[in-house]
């Protein structure tokens, strides 16, 4: 496997967030070197850093390298000044629960070191390192578990980017095939376009390429005949919400994905860090699924607009999975088999 | 329903050639009126006119227009000037079946009538008016066999186009959707964009709009999500060849259709023209697929390429879809029931 880069990294020696601009890929591989607040905002408003985990690393990374360019004052000053960039930083996605999570974390890590300017910088310097590490940590477990599901020549298809440009650097759906290409397993990798944003072309194909894994782009609607024709041994994806009954929220796309797994006998892996893991949300039916605006269907990335004017669009963000279509769940603490109302409860029970 | 307008036709009194402009739409609604050899097939091979039946039709009224405006002559030039415009016009999309087909019985026609300039010219028009006037027979009659699968306040999901502007008046797919609009009976119809060509962005949306039927555009990928939302009662959609045992190809994604179907016990059917069924081909393996080039899926329509550059792209034009997923064919002669191998072959008997 190539050498690759993080998507997010802090650049210890020029004290910086170091990003690649999400917003010129496909097409070219540039990367922000920031230490300004407003281009911290910026970046994550305008997209340039986006998928939940990256946005957390980052607004950490972020907040720390802004705070050690604070000039020197009494700690109280400094402790207000950290706090008036962190709710700036939190108003840049105010939906993304990520970011408030890791702003949240790193103000907390400030209060509870206390003492001098430095004594708290230290403090902010080890949390937004720890925030950094655990997502590479659980990322990279959630490979662990799901490349031994996996064997060497196995053709594996994806829908939207759940990979390394989405958190720091393994990501969880394509973190699997990572590990495997670690481990010098050969994959071949079918990545949905995944319409209407295309984040299997712009993202997933991307990265893929760049980490020299053999890759196909495909339309959403060929994932029948690539599976008919005996190509795809197994299916993963993320999450953005599982149920307790294990029922999966994910990128509009993925429940038909997984009928159609179901129907050719390809076994579909749901890639789901703990934290996505919702315990309080019985099934399915009680999430909330995101209604977006037509234009992204109709016009978003065309030369002029490929339907006709005023017609109706449906363009709902996610669909749910239902948890009898799923294989297993592959989360950093092993693989959980059906029934999944047991194996979530009994990893929740054994994380305490 | 909205008045409307016949996709191909003759001009009597212009002795012309009418035919709605289809790379003009779904943003602009212009109207060719073609009287020259050339512009025909400039027309056709621009798919200014497209769609089988379409072409077919357009082709056998051009032939007449412009043997119309042949100078006068003896007889034998006459048919060796007609011959020649015959092979022109067949030039334009030399794979098309239809316009070979339509081109052959116009040639035929005069041939068989003979005679002086003026019995041919009436032998062609004669023909072109019987050739479109069957397309129109042929749509309605699967449209009245299908709209008797339907119920009023139905959602009715298609794939692609093979509606009125892929022939002369109503198509195949959405020939059951207009009768059953004459009827009076309220359907809603769910058109998949159909990536990457996007008939039934352009194409499908627009002329249901046109014909003011209730129309909602959704992504491929949203097929599974609006079929578990409990809206689509049927799905109807076109195909390209149909084999002896009942296995069906039609644009790529309707096998994934026909999955989904199946799982959410929602009926498929298939609109075919009985020209369609094709009984020396045995089943679905035996029919070859189209693979088009990767650019239609990565820059076709857009504003810069959508994926990596040098990215591997699977771009089958068609797929074939299972006997065992089609709940009937709908052809002229009535609806078509499992085992398709005893019902095709006893229809194709009584036609005899």
């Amino acid at each position: 496997m190539k050498q690759y880069y993080d998507t997010v990294s802090l650049d210890e020696e020029a004290c910086a967030l170091v990003a690649v601009d999400q917003t010129r890929l496909p097409g070219e591989t540039v990367f922000l070197t920031l230490t300004q607040p407003q281009e911290i905002f910026e970046a994550i408003r305008r997209l340039c850093i986006r998928g939940a985990p990256a946005i957390g690393v980052a607004a950490a990374i972020g907040l720390y390298v802004c705070a050690c360019r604070l000039p020197d004052t009494e700690p109280a000053a400094f402790v207000q000044h950290v706090g008036q960039m962190k709710a700036y930083f939190a108003s840049s996605r105010p939906t993304a629960v990520n970011l408030t999570w890791a702003l949240e974390r790193m103000q907390q890590a400030m209060r509870v070191a206390g003492g001098d300017m430095a004594c708290m910088r230290n403090a902010l310097h080890r949390e937004a390192c720890a925030i950094r590490d655990e997502d590479i940590a659980v990322c990279r477990a959630i490979g662990l578990h799901g490349a031994a599901l996996l064997c060497d020549g196995d053709g594996v298809l994806t829908h939207c980017n759940a990979g390394r440009l989405a958190a720091v650097r393994y990501g969880t759906a394509l973190a699997p095939v990572y590990i495997a290409a670690e481990q010098g397993v050969r994959l071949h990798v079918y990545a949905d376009e995944t319409r209407p944003l295309l984040q299997g072309a712009r993202l997933t194909a991307y990265e893929l390429l760049q980490a020299g894994v053999p890759t196909t782009l495909l339309c959403d609607n060929m994932a029948a005949s690539m599976m008919a024709s005996g190509r795809i041994q197994a299916v993963f994806v993320g999450c953005d919400r599982v149920a307790a009954n294990g029922d999966t929220a994910n990128k509009i796309g993925t429940a038909g994905v997984a009928v159609l797994a179901n129907y050719y006998h390809i076994p579909f892996y749901v890639c789901a860090p703990m934290s996505t893991i919702d315990p309080a949300c019985r099934d399915g039916s009680a999430i909330c699924i995101e209604q977006r605006e037509g234009r992204e269907v109709t016009d978003m990335w065309y030369r002029s607009p490929v339907a006709p004017a005023g017609v109706t669009v449906y363009n709902p963000a996610f669909d749910v999975t239902d948890h009898t279509l799923i294989t297993a769940m592959v989360t950093e603490h092993g693989v959980l088999r059906p029934p999944f109302h047991n194996s979530i409860a009994q990893v929740l029970t054994r994380r305490g």
